[in-house]
């Protein structure tokens, strides 16, 4: 029955045929594989790690694709690719063209539900489901949750909604005590009760549901329930209550790195009628012992060595670095100055932050709404809150930065990380919809700086700024100097005229516009360029005289982005053509990639520049 | 003590002077108030008349605004205002220029945040919180939030954070078992278990903080809890205690009408350290024999007459109604049909469709995102999902459309209803921004009906149409020929051509549009006019050839509208200018004074087409 390869078996018919000690032997197996393959090609590896034996046993146990599972964020889906046979696209991994690292129905019929941002998966279940309970069919509806995503509120939305409704769905809650960073909250530490409470667990699988009415497996609770302390501990530890409470047959907790026990534990899930939720305990890392001492560090990584652990290539300076780095030297004389981060503090560039100011740091989970509205209370007490999040999941909070931020013009900074193509990660993780989002927002500011020590410049201005201000800056490494200290005090800076045109490059694109300028210079075309910094309040104040064409480039889309919003402002002497994403979802790939296929890459931009004044000559 | 007239109390300090039996008094006369003030102006009158007593309580209590009150949502603050001096506003509530319906703290000090949109308070509050731990602050943060609104899911984030962080946070639930329709959802049959064990209550204040390690007012528990058996009925009807696992102090539930019980429980509250919900059982309605009955209908409603309870205006065919019906007479014939709402099902026109096809209609309560996302699962799965959402609260899910809809392109069709200027509700209310928000989307096909029959035509469309669909219709009644049945086929209507410039109007504004060209028309200027049906696919097929001027004419934000929109797309022989909402908030007020307040009645565009022409002239 055992391969060689992995790439050899045939999934996940094989899967079905293979005994206990096979699956495990394919436990190490898989594991070796994706250390193999995620070392050359980075990716998303602790959290798979984590779960090779729990996706053993869910497609041991279910049907997929007649059966739905249901990956929470996706990025712990590899080994289910693997079993669902795509081993192959490992070589290709999250590269341009080649397999996402997060599911995908265009890839297989088993990716149930495409996801990428937290906390989706029950809400989706729940409507699978119900499809189903209209119908009357018998398949099962599997949503496989991280503990961490338990911090987003749609979470539970969704189980307020099933509990109710009585529908069956099998939550499957896959808990590490990670999230991304280290997890925070009240459920949080109420998990952390049920992980420790094993010693409790016969007697609640002997009690629980009995008194739930669910005839399960126990028969007479006076017989193990022997005093009053019993119970009051099991009351008070078990943390299944606040599941129970809110409809769910609480199953677990159990060790989620123990194939037989999760086989068990999933078919008896299947059994219950009604709201599941089956609580298993993985390792995030297990079994790749640099992972398992750094699970955060591994979550997402580029290529790495195996043996040592360490990333292939250098490091750098990166734009939530410098963010980071200038907000704590602004707490350092302020000491109003607060940082809130949604799960994601050393990415944003606040670990520094967090260690000197803990008082003023607030790492909220994975919760961006909840985020912007408590940004929005220390603002209107007096503090100054910075806070950064990324593009994309900033999105999830449009309602609050809106109605609780903007409403009351509150002093709240953005630091809107990852804004623009942000490559491997693809189409959810893009963040190019901020400035048409946040553009129509009265009130709302929006900056966009060319390199780090601009972006050191607007985080200090926006300090003393009265009103909602963001600024974002992409995913990566920028150029700064040193030795330079710029004031930013608002508006745009020309960097050269040019009499065939003038291009209005937002934020760090200046380096395309640059490069862009350049190439037309060869061919014999003179163009301006204007580094835009203020997206909103609009700078008109450089419009050329010389020409009567402009050209914008933005990492973002065009549909509502800079480019309209100036073309809608600028007088009609001046024609205004706008370089932006075009109205689709931009799949993943190597940024230079992406760009290159969209024509925003120098080449791409000055090709159509070129041509553009060829027209008009 | 007493005054004959609310007005002529000088509150809050009256009340601090007040003995019991006048506080009695107090809440009659309050109660007379609002059915007074409120049958003339309308108003939400119901949950005001539900927390009257608690309300007196807060400020009796509590000393704002050194202490913050927090009203989530915000509708059931008037009593609030009336405590703050602001009963003379009454006369002119949520009339053009006169008092808002919800706080506002450009009204005053005493309103700590400005609500609108559900379940933010505890994020506000949080925010405050922290703000006062920070400057080691003394003063108490209050969050007072109805248990419909715990069906959102910012609650969970909010107290997930608030119950690790430890901070001294108090949370009265007003729990009167409704939200604006029935309560939905697991978290309502857990409160509803709570209220119904008040014979446990006395035992509860006897030995939970016991058991909780918080030393309050029980000593000894083995006195108070005689047997196994009656912990168990403890353990599990006390919902208290998934408040309690998520790091809370649970006290309660107490009788909320009860005056003396609410100021009690107040300051027991304001004595226990670290985050503390306190639950309160208030009757929405309380003391008007209508209201009480129908709570749901007098929740927010319009002048009516104090002894029957009747509405003062003629009812009329709603927007919403047609919507409804529409999609009821579809679900008769096509079994895949199902209908979504987030707590408004009768608002926005699902009454019928419940009663009639209950397997097929899911109300999810306030959570607009998971309502969004389930609606993507049930797509999945091959039905045909409805989802009406009011513009304004549909903004909670912008990610959720983006990123679970759109970017699977699934066949989910929003209504999106009071889409445009809403009147008496407000900034917080108004649905300005939807074509904003939603125009970037790809994938998202967006129409606008200009009557009636084209939004019956148009859902009829979208019912057999394989993409993301969004159509938006405004509040209150519709023109419709009930003996004409239309078919929508996409695209634009023109309506008339005229030499001296061309008149988009986005859906409802048609009628606008028509005046427009008859005001012009009087003066000499010949207007041609088009009903823009279709946003997005854009339509430029009825681009005059007869004129360069184009205005568009939209009940949204300019920026990022339509208008933006077709100009970044109209060949530049054409001048397109704008005609919407401009960068700011849209206060309170009759729409008729609004849209002439912003010179988007027929006069006021009409005057400004007549001085563009002039102009070029």
């Amino acid at each position: 029955m055992m391969h060689q390869k992995i790439e050899d078996y045939d999934f996940p018919k094989d899967l079905k045929k293979m005994n206990r000690a096979e699956l495990e032997l394919l436990s190490y197996q898989i594991r070796d594989f994706l250390l193999e393959k995620v070392s050359v090609t980075g990716g998303h590896l602790a959290s798979n790690l984590g779960v090779v034996e729990l996706t053993i046993a869910l497609h041991r146990v279910f049907n997929s694709p007649k059966d739905r599972i249901i990956w929470d964020v996706g990025h712990q889906a590899y080994v289910h690719k693997i079993l669902t046979g795509r081993a192959s696209g490992f070589d290709h991994l999250r590269q341009t063209g080649g397999m996402s690292g997060f599911p995908k129905a265009s890839e297989s019929e088993h990716d149930a539900f495409d996801t990428g941002h937290s906390s989706t998966s029950i809400s989706a279940a729940a409507g699978y489901a119900a499809a189903r309970d209209i119908d009357c069919g018998t398949e099962e509806v599997v949503a496989v949750i991280g503990d961490g995503a338990l911090t987003g509120g749609m979470v539970y939305e969704a189980m307020n909604n099933v509990g109710a409704s009585g529908s069956h769905v099998i939550i499957v809650l896959n808990d590490n005590g990670m999230s991304i960073s280290k997890n925070i909250g009240g459920v949080s530490k109420h998990l952390n009760k049920l992980r420790t409470s094993s010693r409790y667990r016969s007697l609640k699988k002997n009690t629980k549901k009995v008194i739930s009415g669910i005839p399960v497996v126990g028969k007479n609770l006076s017989h193990t329930i022997s005093d009053t302390k019993e119970w009051m501990k099991y009351a008070l530890i078990s943390g299944g209550i606040m599941f129970e409470e809110l409809g769910f047959t609480y199953l677990g907790p159990v060790d989620g790195n123990d194939i037989g026990e999760d086989i068990q534990i999933l078919r008896q899930a299947a059994s219950v009628p009604g709201p599941v939720l089956v609580h298993v305990v993985t390792k995030k890392g297990k079994g790749y012992r640099n992972a398992e001492q750094n699970p955060d560090k591994f979550h997402g990584i580029g290529p790495f060595d195996i043996d040592t652990g360490r990333p292939l290539s250098a490091g750098g300076t990166g734009w939530s670095g410098v963010f980071g780095k200038t907000v704590l030297s602004l707490a350092e004389r302020d000491s109003g100055i607060c940082a809130i981060t949604a799960a994601m503090g050393s990415a944003t560039g606040f670990g520094e932050f967090s260690r000197r100011f803990p008082k003023r740091f607030f790492d909220v989970g994975i919760a961006e709404a909840h985020a912007v509205t408590f940004s929005a209370g220390l603002a209107k007490a007096g503090k100054k809150p910075f806070a950064a999040i990324y593009s994309t999941f900033l999105q999830r909070a449009y309602d609050q930065i809106l109605e609780d931020v903007c409403l009351q013009d509150l002093p709240v900074v953005f630091g809107i990380d990852r804004a623009g193509i942000v490559g491997a990660d693809g189409e959810t993780h893009h963040g190019v919809f901020d400035l048409a989002y946040l553009l129509p927002m009265p009130n709302m500011r929006i900056f966009a700086p060319a390199d780090g020590n601009d972006l050191e410049a607007m985080v200090e201005a926006a300090a003393s700024c009265s009103h909602p201000t963001a600024i974002r800056y992409p995913r990566g490494n920028c150029r700064i100097d040193p030795e330079e200290h710029r004031v930013y005090s608002g508006g745009n800076v020309r960097i050269r005229s040019g009499k065939d045109g003038d291009l209005w490059a937002v934020g760090a694109m200046l380096d395309t516009g640059r490069e862009v300028c350049r190439i037309l210079e060869e061919q014999g075309i003179s163009l301006g360029l204007v580094s835009v910094k203020s997206v909103k309040p609009l700078d008109l104040s450089l419009l050329p005289r010389n020409t009567k064409r402009i050209y914008t480039l933005e990492d973002g889309v065009l549909t509502g982005g800079y480019g309209q919003y100036m073309k809608a402002h600028t007088p009609a002497f001046w024609q205004v053509t706008g370089f932006g994403w075009p109205d689709r979802f931009i799949e993943q790939g190597a940024p230079a990639d992406l760009y290159q296929k969209y024509g925003l890459d120098a080449a791409g931009v000055a090709e159509r520049i070129r041509e553009d004044n060829r027209k008009e000559d």
